[in-house]
Order: C-alpha cells, then sequence, then structure tokens
C-alpha cells in the first residue's frame, strides 16, 4: 500500500489524546500536526507555545499524565525562587519545562523561524512525527471579556480560570501572518484532514484564521473531518460548552459541525449523542471519550478505518 | 558622627568576601559596590550577570558556601532536561539561579536599565546596600589567547577552565558605555574608594575601563585603597596569578600596586608577603585571607580603622 498522508489541526489536551492514539497505529511519515500557537505568549521573557509543547510532551512520553500538560514529575523551584524574590507568578512553569522554552526563545532572537525551531525540539525528544506551528507568525488570540474587557489568551485561560464571560475572539495581526511552506506542502499532499477534538473556538479558530489556511485545505478534494470535542451537551474538559452558551450556540455536536459549514466532508460524533441530520455532511457516532491509552488508539483506528484506510 | 560613604569597586567571589566583612560592620546607606559587568554573557536567551549575582546571593545570604557562588541547595532540573534533548551546556544555570536571570532578562527586554533592574533584584533579595553594575551598557570582555584565538569571557573562564594562554584582553565597545549618574553620584559623594581583592585584570580593568570611571575617582581628594588580590605569590582563588605570568609580570602584590599606579593613594598587603617601598603610596599589611566570616569581618573592620574612621 501507498503511504497515506493525514494532516491534523489541533490545539492542546483534548486533541493530544486523539493524536497519540493516531501516531500508535500509523507510520510517523504519515502524521503531520498542525498546532495552534494563538495560546503562545512572553513570561518572564519566556516564549512559550502550550499547545505544541502538549503535543511534543504527549507524543515523547514526558507528558504529566495527571494535568495532560507539562512535563511527568516536574519541579517548581525556579518559581518558588521568583516568589522568595517577591514575584507573584500566575504562570506554572516547571524546571524541565523551562529547557524547552530556553531553547525556543535563544533560536527565535537568533533569527530562526518557529517551524524549525519545533521541529529541533521534536528531534531533541524524539517525536518522529512532523510537528508544525500553524504560522511562523505571532497571531495571539484575544479575548473580550465582559467582565475584564480584551485579555491575553493564557490571562484568560490560566490566571482568570477561563471564569470571566466571552464576547468575542480575535486572532490579533493574523493579516500580516502567511501559510509556512512546510504546512502548505503537507496540506497539498493531504489524503485527509482531521480536525481533532479541540476547542473549535480557541484552538482551531486561530489556524482557519492564517491567511491560506482555509483556502488551502478547500483546494483538496479529499475528507475533511472533524470529531466532535462537545458530548453530551459537555466539553470533556475545558472551556467549549461555556464559550458556547456565552456566544449564544446550543451546546450539541451540530452546533460545532455547523461552526465548521463549508470546512467539513464529514464529522464523528460521539454515541452518547442522538445525531441530527447534517446537511451533506458524512457523518458517525463513536465513542469520543478518551480516559486511557486503549481508547486513544481505538478511536483512531475507527477514525482512519472509517475513512476507508487500511491499518 | 556623619555618615560616612564608601565605595567599593568589586569583582567576583573574592571581592565579595570583603563586602560581607563592610557589610557587617556598617551601616547599609554608607556602602556602595560598583561590579564588574564584563563577565556578562547572553546563554540559552539568559542575561547572566556573574559578579552582580555573587555580590548579590553573597550579601543575602543565599550564596552556596562552598562554591562562593550561585545558590545554596540549588538544583540543575532545568539543565538536566536540556540534556536530555540533546543539548551540552558547559555553563552552569541552577533552578534557584535562573529565576534571577529570568527577572533580569525580561525587564531589559522591556527597556529597562541594567541599574534598575539590579536595584530591583536587590530589594528582592533584602540586600539593602547599593550595588551598581559598573554601566548601563554592556562592555564584554574578551581574551585574546594562545590556543583558541579570542574568546568570550565565559568561554575562557568556565567552559576552558581559564586554562588558556591570555595574550591580551579588551573591553569590547568600552568607547560607547558611560558612567551611570548613580555610579557618579556615588563616587562624588564618596569618603573613600575600596579596591576590592578581585582580579586587577579580568574584574577591575572592565569597571576601569568605563569612559569617565578613572576620571570620576581621580577627582576625588580621598583615600583610594587596594587590597590585595595575591597572597605569597598566588592567588586565593582563580586565575589572578596565571593571568600575570602570562602578561610577564611578577606574581607580587608590588606588581598589582603598580598595574593600579597613578590611581591609588594607599595599598593594604598581605602579612605573609615582605612589601617592598611603594613609591609615595601609604601602606600597610593585614591579614587579607578569609576563610571564614570572622576573618571577612576583621578586614573589614581593619580597613575602615585604618582609613581612618571609628565603628
Amino acid at each position: 500500500m501507498a503511504l497515506n498522508h493525514f494532516v491534523v489541526l489541533i490545539g492542546g489536551v483534548g486533541g493530544a489524546k486523539l493524536a497519540l492514539g493516531l501516531t500508535r497505529i500509523l507510520p510517523a511519515e504519515a502524521l503531520t500536526f498542525i498546532v495552534n500557537t494563538g495560546d503562545d505568549m512572553t513570561y518572564y521573557g519566556l516564549r512559550i507555545c502550550p499547545d505544541i509543547d502538549t503535543l511534543l510532551y504527549t507524543l515523547s512520553g514526558r507528558v504529566d499524565p495527571v494535568n495532560g500538560w507539562g512535563v511527568a514529575g516536574d519541579t517548581r523551584i525556579m518559581l518558588e525562587s521568583l516568589r522568595s524574590m517577591g514575584e507573584s507568578p500566575w504562570f506554572g512553569l516547571g524546571d524541565k519545562d523551562i529547557a524547552t522554552h530556553l531553547i525556543r526563545t535563544s533560536r527565535l532572537q537568533q533569527g530562526q523561524r518557529l517551524t524549525d525551531i519545533i521541529a529541533y525540539l521534536a528531534q531533541g525528544m524524539g517525536v518522529a512525527q512532523r510537528v508544525l506551528p500553524m504560522s511562523d507568525t505571532p497571531i495571539p488570540t484575544m479575548i473580550d471579556t465582559v467582565e475584564h474587557g480584551a485579555l491575553a489568551f493564557q490571562e484568560y485561560f490560566v490566571k482568570h480560570r477561563w471564569q470571566p464571560t466571552v464576547k468575542a475572539i480575535r486572532h490579533v495581526g493574523a493579516e500580516l501572518a502567511a501559510l509556512s511552506p512546510e504546512a502548505a506542502q503537507a496540506i497539498a499532499q493531504a489524503d485527509a484532514i482531521i480536525i481533532a477534538p479541540s476547542n473549535p473556538w480557541l484552538s482551531i479558530a486561530p489556524i482557519l484564521a492564517v491567511p491560506g489556511m482555509r483556502d488551502a485545505l478547500l483546494a483538496r478534494d479529499v475528507a475533511r473531518v472533524a470529531v466532535t470535542p462537545i458530548v453530551n451537551g459537555q466539553a470533556i474538559k475545558g472551556p467549549t460548552a461555556k464559550i458556547m452558551a456565552e456566544l449564544g450556540l446550543e451546546v450539541t455536536a451540530e452546533s460545532v459541525a455547523t461552526y465548521y459549514e463549508g470546512l467539513l466532508t464529514a464529522f464523528i460524533a460521539d454515541i452518547q449523542d442522538s445525531f441530527p441530520d447534517l446537511k451533506g455532511l458524512r457523518t458517525v457516532a463513536f465513542d469520543t471519550m478518551m480516559p486511557d491509552d486503549t481508547r486513544k488508539i481505538a478511536l483512531a483506528r475507527e477514525v482512519i478505518h472509517w475513512l476507508g484506510y487500511d491499518i
């Protein structure tokens, strides 16, 4: 069988579960992950890419199994030292994690592209799949909130624990950004596009906001399938359901499919949901809950089989 | 008694011992340290000021008592994480220590002056004495060596463990630097200038290379005294004696005094040395070895007494 190529658009913890499953059933060369970098921020001078790091830590087996992000067994000695000097850090920086940020930050300062730096980090961690930032240009996600006005993403997500009410979500500077050659090429060669069960508004929308991204995806006459991040009217983790309600949407898989309308040819819902007709989308329901590696692998296998590929 | 002001020109570990003694016998407002920053470097994007940090850690009681630099009980978890990703770091970065570098680096990126940042760090560590970088402008010390050509200071000192043969020492960009207003004011108000027992060529020469520094010191009609870093033909620690030999100098306190010629009014030698006439310099010999806090305090007291001040 000729090698097939799958491009996965992906955010943080939820998407990384499916990503891990995919890596266990497909050869490394078959997979390209295009990762949200709208969550990125500079903190104490360090350039931090939370979603990319979550994916790299997950695929390399380094991830903290309880949180689903950060490095297993990491310590916070640096953070305690900051506190001992009167600082009040609000973002978790593990000591092992800091090494990743220092490599990235110093190479960015040297003028390297984020795409090349992430490839270097992936190699250093032994991740053989291709992990691409959605763009080499920062496109910080800004959250307009009722209570605190405009918040940078991590201020909304971590500092305020996603409690403020979301009015709008903006992708700052998107108009100045571009699709990287690597992302364009991966999409051009894809046999299928998979949108991971990540937050559509916070994790996938920033990827789709990259100029050229949506057109590149639509130019491919292949399956473009999203896996629902909503199960039984709830998000597995994080603010997806809360944001949907705040944006005036019904908290259903159908709302997610509607949000992606025009982009998708297929949609994967959860077996817990009664699934309405989705106007021409090919649909199926699987058990999309992935509490352990067995379920991650099983769902990945179901998705790839359903797309028509033997594995 | 009116408060007297003492300005201390100082490098790293050796000088910090006398500095600690001085802080134990004088009120904090009496002391200003002007510290060598020729050793500074950027490593993995972090701005590191080894001599300033050694002084701050010493005066705040944080210093590693064995090494005389770094933070007591510090760990190297970040460094091990770098190694696990294939990096080969050659400079020691303790996890507690990194907090200092992150505060400094991020504030420099925000455009703050190093003088203000060091004041902030000193406050955060509870150091009440004034600690000033020799300049707000970087003046990296470059070492021309026989074996490896030009080396940045920390490459010479740490990476090559000061083993290469020194041909010349350069203060890169000194012509573009300036005395800070704080340093100028401290010197203008000084009742005495003390040159700590630091390496004259590596630690004190960079300070004297700051445009305006030497003139500001000479403009003061007060005692300007150096404490010998050479005892019995040896340096207590580090490459002072080795460099003197490589520069074709006799390894004696007299050579040090001659090197500072014109700047000094007085010189403090060690009781282990037979002390020759120093052409018009007021001289005395004390026990300048400071193996413990008792000796640091005793030498500080002897220096201040000898300068004519009651404490």
